[in-house]
């Protein structure tokens, strides 16, 4: 199981730091439970991992393999939520180089997040000569980038291979019965798999959403269940000894004191989109009333080089929380000769595992004597079955931090305002009242 | 020449918050222009863009050509200011997918700043199979980072082609006459190219620790240059006009209004290793006493549907600056047929730019209505001139801003702390006091 070490955040908490919030801890953990708090019927996320249906698994497994055998690319297709988890564990768990690297399996390229017509046509032109599937993700069906995408992913199908041969290369992940995806999907007659209706976006990474793009990819993605089944529990326990309790009792007291900004930091740069998926997370599931720490993220020692100088010393109103893995993969001696002028003989015969842990130590106490408490999250390695746990600790942590600060975990209302904007200046039909304010202030 | 908007920032702004500003700013002109401020001894890319010697130029030009012909890969080793410029124009000019999409030009790839073994195992083993040159960027030559890349890679030229054959694929960027890698290279006969010791690493973009990969991607690096050149002629004079004038005026505006965090905003993918330049470029010029704006990047829309919500909704201490660029290169024109379940009639015929632009509009409203002011950085196209421009303007403005806060902006005292340590922690020769301070605390 996960390790959780609070050590170098203590000095800048109060003793009580944790048994002051345990009764409010006990009470999130049962509106978690019970489903019955603020954004109730979205709790569906919390039994997951011992409830997936084992046919959709063995769908989800055997419709990767067809994918497999008839694509050179996969192009997936969602924004937020229906994408940033499989793109985070992919290259957790193979590479940020993953799409130069595959040689078995598929290319996967993410889209449908953008309206940039530069890198559309960039992928438009990438996939046209190859034979590619397309996985769009999209629980309504009805937001505008997935939506835009898939319209031109799937005209480019349908001149390739036909309509009917198109068909084969769609397979929607959407909601089991409603929105327009669905009725599209079954008019179709697409493959679909679903995301529960009790599952909200940025909670869905061991969904299909995100689990069909990563069985592609040859991952073990029951393996990823399994982890995420023993986080499940061991988070679902109550006490102070719980790491997520631990985790969001620290977060919510370093808040309390002023620190506003979260750093989620590593030291692998498999990492970075995993930030991505990290801050939708905490972000959106905190960020409303005018309230919420920022959530940022850092990869070091890359980023020490860069962002290191404002940590060290700039405004004194940050936190980190460091991911961290006891074993990488890869061994890689360093082995410097006499008069190299390497400079790095007192390096010789050490291994550049042991030169990043011993980085990563130096680091905490400079950032702790500089003012910057530090949270520890240590996983095994980088594999499947610790990254499923990453993934539901990290869930599991967000929701009982959110029912801890009194608030909805499960919402996202400010999302709507940039697209009520949008769709009035492109004049999408139902939002006349709205375009005709804009008009009377000068703004069409 | 780039335009600034102010407009979108004014309702939170007093209405002196650039009058009362002028004399700063007159003040911290003429320090950038003889200088004489705090660390004016690194103010030699002020003039740089109209001074770049010209024999260089063609030796630059020369050296990539050789380069390319002789290599799959480039592989750049570099941290900090020595490789986010050259990463950042690479992705904004060509694409984040260059690697593969290049066909006439090398691949290139950024190391030497992680410690990862993962990540390191990774680039060798892949570059292993393949004829690749090496471009190591580092002023000093001291950095840990870069040295133990330089070693690795350097030891698999010389086991590929030979110590004779290695010299040939080694092309060092670093100080004219000092420092370790300065020596190294005049003993084994590298062909070199020199930062001058007055620039900075995070200010060093358009030496050729930045053009020289650029010139290998085949980007037209005068260009750059000339782009910059403009820009440097127009903000270098003095007036309340002046873009950078304003730019810098109003973010120490902001700042002084409690608005602690700034978000760097684009609408193309292209940007999003821009932002980790941009990040550099302000975080570790302004980030010191314990001050300072944080410098955090998002990618629009993709990323409103992350941090959308947090940003319209979370803790008001937020503004956003968004560049943007008048031409997309690309047009995508959408096509929707009646009844195709898209959902998107009324964007028939409408081309993706348009669209994207409106989104950027109804965000714009969105945000300033939330309470999150808007500053709009507005370039021509997606092209090295521009580009250039950009670079130089961020530069410029920085230093005008760290110099409105009386600080100095080009230092970062507070990147030694980590190394400090790792080193005791390393046993690295000359560190004995601290690794004996850390005995004495249990912590070796």
């Amino acid at each position: 199981m996960l390790q959780f070490d609070v050590t170098h955040a203590l000095p800048f908490l109060p003793k009580n730091w944790l048994s002051s919030r345990l009764d409010g801890l006990t009470d999130a953990r049962n509106l978690l439970e019970r489903g019955n708090g603020l954004g109730g019927e979205f709790t569906g996320w919390v039994n997951l991992p011992a409830q997936f249906d084992q046919r959709e698994m063995q769908r989800l497994l055997h419709t990767a393999r067809i994918i497999q055998s008839q694509s050179e690319v996969l192009v997936v297709i969602g924004i937020g939520g229906s994408y940033l988890g499989a793109r985070a564990m992919l290259e957790l768990l193979t590479s940020p180089n993953y799409n130069l690297l595959c040689k078995k399996t598929p290319q996967i390229f993410f889209t449908g997040n953008t309206l940039s017509p530069d890198a559309m046509t960039e992928l438009l032109d990438y996939v046209r000569e190859k034979d590619f599937s397309v996985n769009v993700v999209s629980k309504s069906g009805n937001t505008t980038e997935p939506s835009v995408a898939f319209l031109l992913f799937r005209q480019l199908l349908e001149e390739k291979y036909g309509r009917e041969g198109a068909r084969d290369r769609i397979f929607a992940t959407t909601d089991r019965k409603e929105g327009s995806l669905r009725a599209l999907a079954n008019q179709e007659g697409y493959a679909t798999f679903s995301i529960p209706r009790s599952i909200g976006g940025r909670y869905s990474a061991l969904t299909a959403a995100g689990l069909l793009p990563l069985a592609v990819a040859g991952l073990d993605i029951r393996e990823m269940l399994s982890g995420a089944a023993e986080a499940m529990t061991a988070l679902r326990q109550p006490g102070q000894d719980n790491p997520a309790w631990q985790y969001a009792a620290a977060r919510n007291a370093l808040y309390a004191q002023g620190k506003n900004i979260e750093l989620l930091a590593c030291y692998e740069p498999h990492l970075r989109s995993f930030g991505e998926w990290w801050k939708q997370l905490f972000g959106e599931s905190e960020g409303k009333d005018g309230q919420g720490v920022f959530p940022a993220s850092v990869e070091f020692t890359t980023d020490l080089h860069s962002m290191g100088q404002y940590i060290q010393e700039g405004t004194r109103d940050l936190f980190e929380t460091v991911v961290r893995f006891t074993y990488p993969l890869s061994s890689c001696l360093l082995d410097p000769e006499p008069g190299d002028g390497s400079g790095l003989d007192y390096l010789r015969g050490k291994d550049l595992r042991y030169v990043n842990e011993q980085a990563r130590r130096g680091t905490v106490l400079a950032h702790v004597a500089g003012g910057v408490p530090n949270l520890l999250l240590t996983a095994g390695e980088r594999t499947p079955f610790w990254a499923g746990q990453l993934v539901y600790f990290f869930e599991y942590a967000c929701g009982l931090s959110g029912y801890l600060s009194g608030l909805n975990p499960f919402n996202q209302p400010g999302v709507e305002a940039y697209k009520t904007n949008m769709f009035a200046l492109l004049g999408k039909p139902g939002h006349e009242g709205q375009r005709q304010a804009l008009a009377d202030q000068g703004l069409l």
